[in-house]
């Protein structure tokens, strides 16, 4: 085994101390210590220098099972983290790769070569959780695979300052569309329009919102990207332009809660009637996609049309009040806990 | 103009005397004589042989319009029919052929050329207004172009026994599919099983539906043809497979009430976690592949692979009756009323 190596190696983990059964605090997690065990064979220690939070993993946490799983209390959370090998037993894996993997909320990881991707030890292991990573693939795949834009066609995302939301919206102007945000604030808003490149945003929590929802969609929805379920994806159904497609891609409004909101009215006559398609999709099903993906944004970001954004907790303590953050809607972009280098 | 021309030519008509708030009943139509005019440059005057009555124009009943239209009491109601040519001012159209069109219920009906096909004299006019008309086309093109099953594959039907369903049923069985039909009554699913070919049908007003239901689909469903929105979509969603399809092709639960089904529950999560793609469609819209459609399903016909079925009313006056047992449940296959040659 190349690299260091020490039996009883400890190091800080967060777990899940109870489970929700409404919104989440900071309160339902805990920061323990563990034992690191050596890698063996095939596998990599890792020592861990990012961490990505996304809205999905609330899924796990719900009292149900859902796609991301069913709670444990005493277990370390789950989750994706980016950082650099320290000791590797795995074929064309070096001590000092950067990689990528599911990690956990722990400082020191031990991973299997084949649940890991080595990535650009150049770049910020930000991006690499972002816009390169989960996030960023879903809004590519959901927009591009599911939702079909053409150019000149009015893409609607909700979430849309979220991780996926906001590289979305940016996928879809370089599309040639005409994007219109949803966001939970006035001043996510702003930042949409003025930052990201939105054409229109519009507040959720606006007293008008379904009149200021219809004045911004004159030409109906072709392309709805659905991040929240709920109210808005009831006000989006009578909206949609004929041919019009929902990309189902998540549903916030029901992760945060034991109680979800109740199925928008008007299915199915409403897809009849304006024949409309309307779709979910799990990133995972275009694993063997990813790499022309990330091809793409990597250009898209280098060419300055597509920017992503991170919002950065620091230490492992903060990842827990960085999950409430993110699903009190209080973040913008990616959700990026930094544990050191 | 070629053929008999008389003025102020009289003819039976049937108009609707009342908007329906709640179930139809006959009462809401009268039977009435209406003059009929020569046809103009470019139409044809048609002595209408049969009518198909489809649950979709209860849609066009309803209190608020929908893509059927708007109701409107003391007109003749709409409707396809298929008769002979009595007289004809359009190019290419001769006395003696065969036209299906959107004649209304009348005996009589001027139609513009374009508004019309010529069919095939040699056929029942019941087989043009049934399996090679809309009904049959919206099977076929729902089917095979939204479904998309493929061999092996478990395809559910609901109101299997309609003028839709029973075709749908059929042609999944002709593309190797393990095809289950729901119905409305224990005598529709014996001959759903035994004379029409489905491997199981469901009586959705059995105590033990749900039981039922999840018992016929063990591998789950990879297409479901929803012919009713509802409860029965309710139950399918729970049981699709990843990679799923609903074919939207109507919501016969929405047409005769004027409080239509709540949508059913875990929408988007259900299609998220199951990957589903759940699309509405209109026949119409498929309307430069009608051909193509038409040439092979004479073809399975003339093999028999595909059994159309009607249940036949006799005289104009019977019309009204005859919508009634068609949303009252009480019919098999596609209704036809028969006019006199």
């Amino acid at each position: 085994m190349a690299g260091e190596s020490n039996t009883a190696r400890v190091s800080d983990c967060v777990v899940l101390a109870s489970v929700p059964d409404g919104p989440l605090s900071a309160e339902h997690f805990a920061l323990q210590s563990e034992e690191v065990p050596d890698p063996g064979p095939g596998e990599v220690l890792v020592r861990v220098q990012a961490l990505t939070i996304g809205a999905g993993q609330r899924a796990g946490l719900q009292g149900s099972a859902s796609y991301a799983g069913s709670p444990e209390t005493g277990v370390v959370m789950r989750g994706t983290g980016a950082g650099v090998v320290e000791a590797s037993n795995a074929e064309g894996i070096s001590v000092g790769d950067t990689v990528v993997g599911w990690t956990g909320w722990r400082r020191r990881a031990v991973l299997a070569a084949d649940e890991l991707r080595v990535a650009d030890s150049a770049l910020d292991p930000a991006l690499h959780l972002g816009v390169l990573g989960t996030n960023g693939l879903t809004a590519y795949f959901g927009l591009l695979d599911v939702g079909r834009p053409e150019a000149g066609e009015t893409v609607v995302v909700s979430a849309a300052a979220g991780s996926v939301g906001h590289i979305a919206g940016q996928i879809a102007k370089a599309q040639g569309c005409r994007v219109v945000g949803v966001a939970g604030s006035d001043e996510k808003c702003s930042l949409l329009v003025d930052e990201i490149g939105f054409d229109v945003a519009i507040n959720r929590h606006s007293p008008d919102f379904r009149a200021e929802f219809r004045a911004a969609t004159p030409d109906r929805i072709n392309v709805y990207f659905d991040n929240t379920g709920g109210e808005i994806l009831g006000s989006a159904l009578f909206r949609m332009a004929t041919f019009g497609r929902i990309v189902c891609c998540g549903a916030v409004s029901a992760y945060d809660t034991a109680n979800p909101d109740p199925s928008p009215r008007g299915i199915p006559g409403l897809l009849v009637n304006n024949q409309v398609r309307m779709q979910g999709f799990i990133v995972f099903s275009y694993a063997d996609r990813y790499d022309e993906a990330r091809t793409q944004m990597r250009e898209w970001i280098d060419a300055g049309s597509l920017v992503p954004r991170h919002v950065t907790y620091d230490g492992l303590d903060a990842a827990g009040g960085a999950f409430v953050d993110l699903l009190g809607g209080r973040t913008v972009g990616t959700t990026i806990v930094r544990l050191g280098d």
